[in-house]
């Protein structure tokens, strides 16, 4: 198992009957994609019930083959919260309880004046010799467990919350800088992830094809595609920091070349987080009105924190009289062309800007099915509204391809994306 | 291992070095959904990266310890295609060159007028006494591999081909038929799976856990929260059918002693279906307006097909301009509680009742963070008003947990069980 200037053998273990009976294990991705941006790779992906005794049996043969365990789930307050207790077993080390942990449960509970239910306690358990890593979003503290082996580095464990809000902070904040000064002293790397918009999955493949193939054995490429968005994750090594940056610099200018009109942030930047910046720097304010995707499109502006400096509001127009009486459309333009069509969403668009002062509006409306669709109006039809940010109001027709919850997403997305371009003007 | 009468154990095994490097897992759910409902449980999901020693010490691993193990890809014709070669190594089984196989392997390329590449010949290996499964939309055949086991029924091996539009039909038409046949004879089972508001998981869990512990080993339990919302499923088996019918409905008793005023639903349902539901019974319409939501309360309540039966539209007022204009908020109601307070959601929930011209009015005020809050006033203080359902609109205040994200999807949940209460009357 010595692996000086190798790297370490991760493993990872879920643990959740749900997630054995059909439901997505998204932190499996999440947590695979994040240690390899940060160099390391993952050997193993198990996932198990909530199970003492197969839990136990599995960090046992962990410890006799791996570095490092990251365990997920099974630190909550009922019955099948069962990860201490199986590492404790796992790796015959009781459980101590901490009085101060406890406390720290306590005041959380006392803060949101919930009475505390008495499973919590078993959270204020930790591993003989864990620390505890504070958890602000939620009562199950993590914990880090360091193992010494004789001639090698350290094994390490660690025990994770389930829920994804919890989790991530936890791993990104503790888990992720442990294991780096741990076992990543000797590797240095440097991650790119670009988010690109307007383009399709196997265009932007196509236009990059050359770059990932003069980089080969150089770089490590990944690319994703999500509804009406791209995602190009890129990853370089070097010996020392300076030579990674070097190489990055390169790839990055490469990529650029080929994809620059496209590419709209970086990193953990998203569509909605990009266009609340550009409105914030041209000074100008949003309203929306929405008929087939009803608030997702507002949901998603207000995802973003202090959203309420540019946004002022929006309208849901699920029936043709709220689209008359709220947002002025002609009834003749509902009569001759229909809801769905180029002249109700740039009315509902100029509509919603006049009403609710603002400088730009958006709208949306469309079919998203399953119902609803017609030969000449199939579902998948969108059309997006945009008012206030040229000299006239326009609108862009949507064709998009999926189920009633994908559609919708997907016209959200082009939305964003068709409004973000023009409050950029040319990218 | 003996199991008369007892579900089989059975384990999957996902090989795929991009499976751990945060591509998305999705054989894992689907596979695990159609295995339970199937009435088969699984035991363990591992995945492994493309390396024949730790593929080969897995399927060693599962000879010992279960029943049935289903492998899905590795199957291709590359290097890094390793199932086959491994589960010879690990059974002690030589691969063995079938002629017929690789003719019709031929004859599908030639079809396409494709060269037909060395590496393919691979595909025409058969494990020794597997049979194989035949793949028309790929050029892997899928195997199955019948192990004997003295006085026990006995183990079964399945390959499969990774991609997902030929191991599907390969799943459903092979694997789980021969599963069925070799161990479903003896097994019958019911599954119930509800879905709960208005109760934590800890309290559910607390009322539950007599029930749990009468039918310990008689029936398998899982409990999970999410945001305000609980889902508690159970499974019990029989010899008959009618033996495990009449288990489960003794068990379902006694669940719905414990919690049944909060349980809304069973199976597929949702918190906004069973709203939609209840609606249209009660042939009421609905309207919403909301401020830290945004929209995600009218975009929950229209993922539901046919939602434009009873919801007539929302106002999203993330000011206190739009609060006033468009939903006749008073503006003393402003200045003297502010906008988030009891009296403000109640004259939003009456008001957009009023204006949109339905029966019933949901209001969403709160402060979501991270900003905004105060002494007085914490992040995570939401107020639900509901106007049209009672002799007076009231609201009902929420301390809600966590980041701005789940602060607004628990708001939503809240907001939609507070409301479906209403419109159902007491449960």
């Amino acid at each position: 198992m010595g692996f000086q200037n190798q790297t370490p053998r991760i493993e990872i273990l879920f643990t959740g009957s749900e997630l054995l009976e059909g439901r997505p294990n998204t932190h499996q991705n999440y947590l695979c994609l994040k240690l390899k941006n940060a160099g390391f790779s993952v050997v193993r992906a198990t996932t198990l019930p909530d199970d003492q005794a197969a839990l136990a049996l599995e960090i046992k043969a962990w410890s006799l083959r791996s570095d490092a365990l990251i365990i997920c789930g099974g630190l909550g307050p009922t019955f099948d919260d069962l990860s201490r207790e199986a590492a404790s077993e796992a790796l015959k080390r009781p459980l101590i309880y901490h009085p101060e942990i406890f406390k720290t449960i306590k005041a959380r509970f006392s803060r949101y004046r919930h009475p505390i239910p008495p499973g919590n306690k078993k959270q204020a358990y930790l591993i003989e010799g864990a620390q505890i890593i504070d958890n602000p979003r939620g009562s199950a503290p993590g914990q880090i467990l360091e193992i010494s082996r004789k001639n090698d580095i350290p094994q390490s464990l660690f025990l994770l919350p389930g829920p994804f809000a919890e989790m991530s902070p936890l791993f990104e904040g503790a888990i992720l800088p442990r294991l780096r000064s741990l076992y990543g002293q000797n590797l240095f790397s440097k991650h790119l992830l670009l988010h690109l918009s307007g383009i399709s999955e196997s265009a932007a493949d196509e236009k990059l094809s050359s770059v990932v193939d003069a980089f080969k054995g150089k770089a490590h490429f990944t690319i994703l595609g999500l509804p009406a968005q791209v995602e190009f994750y890129a990853s370089v090594q070097g010996k020392t920091a300076q030579e990674a940056k070097t190489k990055m610099r390169k790839l990055k200018a490469a990529i650029l070349k080929k994809v620059g009109p496209f590419v709209f942030g970086e990193g953990e930047e998203t569509l909605e987080s990009a266009l609340g910046r550009a409105l914030l720097k041209a000074k100008k304010t949003l309203a929306v009105a929405e008929s087939c995707t009803a608030g997702g499109l507002a949901a998603r502006i207000t995802s973003v924190p202090g959203s309420s400096d540019y946004f002022k509001g929006g309208l849901i127009s699920y029936s043709n009289d709220i689209k008359r009486d709220f947002l002025g459309v002609e009834p003749k333009t509902l009569s001759r062309f229909g809801a769905v069509s180029p002249e109700c969403a740039i009315e509902m668009a100029e509509g919603v800007r006049q009403k609710m002062k603002s400088s730009v509006g958006i709208s949306i409306t469309g079919i998203a099915g399953p119902g609803g669709g017609s030969a000449k109006k199939p579902v998948g039809l969108v059309y997006v509204g945009l008012a206030g940010l040229t000299q006239k109001p326009f609108s862009r027709r949507l064709h998009l391809l999926g189920e009633r919850e994908t559609v919708r997403k997907r016209a959200v997305s082009w939305a964003l994306h068709f409004c973000l371009k023009e409050v950029m003007g040319e990218r």
